[in-house]
């Protein structure tokens, strides 16, 4: 089965695709979208080439599922409408052709949980363990190293998938009480 | 000239399209696409409903331009990000086609402004207003009155429309340093 990991962003996206035959991994591609060439301003270009890039992978590598991450509110509310805009776009791109994979999604709690094993992994630990799980030549690139994590995270989730998505909406629903926000 | 207006919300996006000839505005079409039948709390096929149902508006009635509301951060931060993934699923559904609109982005303000004369509008001036400005024989309802009044908007701005980019340009700067936001 073929996972794709999308962490997305409005400046850069990233993916990265794995393959799980039952409990083994194996890397397949990864990259990211970058929106810094659009006119400077123009959001709708910037949000087309997120939806464009996330279709073109999905149209090339077809997998069969995809684990995107959960965007939480940031401390500044402009960037939170920003980057739900650019999250809408993704998902879009991701469910926009016949054979679209089917959508999760994970926190980056729980990325961090199934990859380094607990939740305050800093982003070079995160780069360490996708390469080590992944039997990769060397450590990824921060954005695609997220989006790689997300689907090994999916990839762990297995049979555990009907809980862990109770988990988040039990998350979702307990941060939308939390009025001020955080930054994840 | 065909002139398609967005309204877009997680639950209800408006849309509606006007034909512009010089200084004469005709209706066309207006709706409304509902994500409410989507499976209750999931997000990804609530928002490949507003990205397929945009684009089959724009499949369908081919308009030249866009004209879609800029969406304000909202006293509720989880609010905010959901609104904004809407609007990146919207806006990807109008740029995905080969012959996709311009897209152009208008605030409520401006919309009222245009439509009603004055920015502090309630609905039923708009509804009133957008009747009488396209010769309907009944009011439209609420969300697609909205997305007609963007299209008149859009029409109505012309030559000016260079000189409203920029201000929507200062607005949003401006916006962003207001840390609380504002429901408009």
């Amino acid at each position: 089965m073929k996972i794709l990991g999308i962490d997305p962003g409005l400046q850069t996206t990233g993916f990265g695709i794995i393959e799980s035959e039952g409990p083994r991994l194996h890397y397949v591609v990864s990259g990211t979208i970058k929106t810094k060439e659009a006119a400077q301003g123009d959001l709708p270009n910037r949000l087309r080439l997120i939806y464009e890039g996330v279709r073109e992978v999905v149209e090339r590598y077809e997998p069969q599922q995809a684990s995107v991450e959960i965007v939480f509110v940031n401390v500044n509310p402009q960037s939170t409408l920003l980057l739900g805009q650019a999250r809408g776009a993704a998902i879009a791109g991701l469910m926009s052709l016949p054979a679209s994979p089917t959508v999760a999604e994970y926190t980056a709690l729980q990325m961090k949980k199934a990859v380094v094993g607990h939740g305050h992994a800093a982003k070079a630990q995160i780069r360490h363990m996708v390469m080590r799980l992944l039997s990769l030549p060397r450590e990824p690139h921060n954005d695609a190293a997220d989006a790689l994590g997300l689907a090994i995270c999916h990839a762990h989730a297995g049979h555990a998938m009907a809980q862990m998505a109770k988990a988040t909406d039990l998350q979702r629903r307990t941060h939308a009480q939390i009025k001020g926000g955080r930054v994840y």
